[in-house]
């Protein structure tokens, strides 16, 4: 059960700084507005590091954030399948409630903001390029390299990081993905991060909000699971799982 | 006593080089003048590391540099009130000695700084949207997660950090807060941050100055004491405190 | 055999992240375009540190990544030359399968991106100002500085770095390359980075590409050589190696 | 004989990767130009961090690199002063060997870049406001700042800082000195750092220099040795020296 509350919990800080980040740099008025892409990927990056440290401090020393982490440690025979499914449940339910802090925090620029693609922005990712085949294959890159970071830094022959490296090290990992991968399709790489929020938008009563895209929903989910499979194969394949 | 000269000492350096990237950015003609969020985040990350540091040397090993989080320790039962009281009062007046030291070191800035505005934005945060009640929800979300990651960080089960990493860490957290909360406010979240500089502000013959906005000034001071003890109540509900 | 599957998947990973980065800043309408130079070499640093893991956790624990290291390494007797010779095709095999990734993962944006020049800037390295005797020395001095670090790193008066610390290290190295040295050539510094992708690019099949500029393309193979034995001669010189 | 030597290909380490970045981001072509404040300080702060493992490695441990630095620490017991003396000297003569590289590592981009205070700045420091006054305080307190911060990380009650996390520290040291405190006069903080690539500057053939502002040097030289003494008479009162 803990495990549960800390994969809850965890994503739930995730959320709050990771969509915070976005809704600094898109969001009218607000003081980060426009400052880049190094500010949208190092505020994801130690979204993912404050994340790590909510996670293991509450009871879930794995702290997968991702259903998509979840389904290649999974396979690895971490989880039975049965866990695992609740494991995604209690990111999915993390990611929604960190996206209404989100929208509490920035409360007085949504009115403010008119674009309704921006403010669907910060809640959930939208392709550079409508692209579906190059957008999912994207994503699937994306999550692999992501998995297959992670189980390379748990090796043996790695070593013992020791503590608060870890955490550290694991925003680095998606501070990495961000900078070069993220350019097509904002790196969701996470379905929780993309669906969650995505599910938050189409219920909060945003100010000016549109549609929620529910047609593009798809590709950050299914993408993101089929690249932590495909990183649990590869990794087995080099030993690593 | 070492106790309250390290948070005086650990606040006023912090103070010195946070309030000092935001002189960077905002005087006329200064090397990093419009360099953007990044320095800004980046600068106020690093200051906190530098005030951590100077707090543990000089007495301090908690290195609290901020009355929310004396507040939430407080009331963990780190300190007794009497000793809260006091330390906030050595932090504020840490805060106050610091803004002098940023105002001789750009001297020759203040006057060639037409906007009354920027001068004052170097001392104490102003709102990107004037909402008192969606900046003290700001104020306190983000005082709030600034607690929260510190009680995850010094859980039992995220281990020992090693010497010098947990300063470095302290200032990411920071960052990150910077990042993806400090949009709609600036992103105080300490009380003697931002009244201490704005006390300075008031007192010091700055160059043409204008008036201190002490109408917002009570923001910046009660949202971070309320976010201080939610985090606090949070905590306890998860076991961390 | 190990050795060589690591220094493969380690350059691969490299490559990877760090052609990646550059088709984030360069090509059109990616999320990341004309995000400037701190994007380009922060993408580029942890590139490296996820190419030290990946190659650490599959046998290769020196992760050279890069046959001018190689070749330091070979001459300071780390290696036998036949030994060196395998390793520098494992690392230039491993940058050509790396490239081919980087195009699938951006994929519809060859065709959007009207510059030849952007297009191959994303798989190799073009000088700022053609001079081939410029050029060459510029990376004789970056590779010999890279090289140099590394040894100094290696140090026993250094003493034992913990374990994904080093990683880490191995990356903030190449990021102070590339901020500092990365003007003048765009920072090749490494032979197998530079001809893995340029051949990567004569064979695929990119949307409206141009010529490959093998003109140029023995200055990045040539001067990182050049100065991997320079670092060596000056290492042995200083007693590193 | 090893300390000197430690200490001279050190600060030759520190301008080469210091130098360069500013030439990376003012020199007409540059892949870096303009790419602001942000990889200015990033740059030097790595250089810093690249610096001390040259040093430590070659027989400097202390690694002071830094003339005010030796002051501060000589006032405290740790060098006799004909060893401070021989130990500025060799950082000097470092100082005036790295500026040749940098020279020579962007060779074609002197006579492409126009302007001589251009050129001039890529070695060494120039006031955004020119105000012998306000230029000696606010070099004074910069470099106070940063003799005090190393004085507090040597504290016995920070701890013994693991291995290879020192140099990154102290580069993060001088990262936050530049963000915070470099607005105003180019954070030189450093006699060394200014006066050797001054000379560099003045001896060299570069194309199309102009003078080497000698009327301004002796600010960079003063400053930061009033602050490195000060900073010991701080230090000595809060029991740190």
């Amino acid at each position: 059960m803990t495990n549960l509350l800390g994969e809850f919990f965890g994503t739930m800080v995730l959320i709050i700084l990771g969509c915070g980040v976005v809704a600094n740099v898109v969001l009218q008025n607000s003081k980060g507005e426009r400052s880049g892409w190094i500010v949208i990927t190092a505020g994801w990056a130690f979204a993912v590091t404050m994340g790590v440290f909510a996670a293991v401090a509450t009871g879930a020393p794995n702290a997968d954030l991702n259903p998509a982490v979840t389904l290649a440690r999974c396979m690895a025979g971490l989880y039975t399948p049965a866990h695992a499914l609740v494991t995604m449940g209690a990111e999915l339910a993390g990611a929604i409630v960190g996206s209404v802090v989100v929208w509490l925090a920035y409360l007085p620029h949504w009115e403010a903001t008119e674009s309704q693609a921006l403010k669907l922005g910060v809640f959930c990712t939208a392709p550079a390029i409508r692209n579906p085949v190059g957008n999912v294959i994207c994503e699937i890159i994306g999550t692999a390299m992501l998995c297959l970071v992670f189980f390379t830094m748990g090796a043996k022959s790695v070593g013992s990081i020791p503590a608060g490296v870890g955490p550290y090290l694991a925003g680095i990992v998606v501070w990495s993905m961000g900078l070069s991968l993220g350019g097509p399709t904002g790196y969701a790489i996470n379905p929780a991060r993309d669906l969650g929020p995505r599910i938050a938008h189409a219920i909060l009563p945003i100010a000016g909000k549109g549609g929620s895209d529910w047609g593009y929903s798809w590709i950050p989910v299914v993408g993101p699971l089929v690249g932590g499979a495909l990183a649990f194969f590869i990794a087995r394949g080099l030993g690593l799982a």
